[in-house]
């Protein structure tokens, strides 16, 4: 049983984590395909306004973390989050206008226009579950499980990275403006990534919680995984 | 049946609301003998050690609103409320030090330490109970009911003007310093309860709604006063 197996040090722990990348969505068909330069104008927008909800819930998702959180310290470090994403004063500078604001600048840039990206209609349902489980994980767990879950973001500066490269050339209908929410999530992914290390690095510390903290990463990688699955079946070829 | 009765306009509802304000701890007898400058230093470290719950609440009681809230415009306002109270940056000025930290220095200034105060040990658990309706009621009502019940702000720059013009008078081994707090939440309390009437004014609209709205209120007064009964009944003559 786990209960015996000797805990890993925090390296080793750190490297179990990482290995989880094999999962990651940069893997999945339709994000090989995306970045291949294969998707259809319909696709791409099918993929921004779906993706969007993921975007629209990480603010509440993140107020959730906050909420369960006793720790002043964390919450003031993991407010920057909720700043990043909703923005904060008056749209006066990219950084000010927020994420959710960027993404709809993505949306703009493929055709979509606001309103039908914020009325989140075209949602596909099982998009809405994937990412309601991921607010209700936020929601119902301690905080450290919750940020734990965060950690997908290890992987997530090369997915930008990925479409900064290849969108341009292959998708030049797009533009060139509208990619500017990658561009601005490489720094922010790790910023991210170092306080949810450091919290789950310190948290977990027995083997049956490590593993288990490989279990919630797995989680939230299934979250995203199961996202691209149902994009793919409502867009098809 | 309230349903049949025609609804309050604005102005009216607002009066009704501020009407509301006769059964403000304001009144509490423990409040009143406290600004009279009838209380022993044990009773003003109690109310500082028992009422430090409640500021302690306070920012996951603001997660938990933002993290029903679905709507941006109104989470950029209501974060403000959290930036205000966990403070943000490195302490370098009272604001980025934040509000519970001004509350921890009037703990030190009426002869607390820091680690009493934040430890919690020490709060009655009556007041704990009423601090935590408080944040339960944030965490499963819809947001505009939480931001309602956050209007007792209304009244409370009187609470925090009877103060400065009392204590210093009353108890002078209290360091002036140590009422930093008082002095800097009027300013706030101001635009917070700007945000909440613009709000509820508009949310409850229906006489049955604004009839609830005034009883959402009541039960956020009650938890003010039922934590004075407490701290009364915990610190005698």
């Amino acid at each position: 049983m786990s209960q015996s197996k000797q805990a890993w040090n925090r390296e080793e722990f750190e490297a179990q984590l990482r290995a989880k990348g094999q999962s990651y969505h940069i893997h999945h068909p339709f994000n090989v395909k995306m970045n291949a330069g294969l998707c259809s104008r319909e696709q791409i927008r099918g993929w921004v306004l779906n993706r969007f909800y993921y975007q629209w819930i990480i603010p509440i998702k993140d107020a959730a973390i906050m909420s369960n959180c006793q720790d002043r310290e964390t919450r003031r470090r993991w407010i920057s989050r909720i700043l990043d994403h909703d923005g904060f004063g008056d749209y006066q500078s990219d950084t000010e206008s927020g994420g959710l604001e960027a993404w709809t600048q993505l949306g703009i840039a493929v055709g979509l226009d606001r309103d039908t990206l914020w009325s989140l209609k075209k949602v596909e349902p099982a998009v809405k579950f994937a990412c309601d489980a991921y607010v209700n994980f936020a929601r119902q767990q301690p905080w450290q499980e919750a940020i734990c879950s965060s950690l997908t973001e290890m992987f997530a500066p090369q997915i930008h990275k990925d479409r900064l490269a290849t969108w341009p050339t292959h998708y030049p209908w797009i533009e060139a403006q509208g990619l500017h929410y990658f561009r601005s999530r490489i720094p922010l992914a790790q910023r991210d990534v170092d306080h949810g290390l450091e919290v789950t690095l310190s948290h977990f510390t027995t083997r049956a919680q490590q593993e288990r903290a490989l279990d919630i990463l797995q989680f939230k990688l299934d979250i995203l995984w199961s996202m691209l699955d149902a994009i793919e079946r409502a867009y098809p070829e």
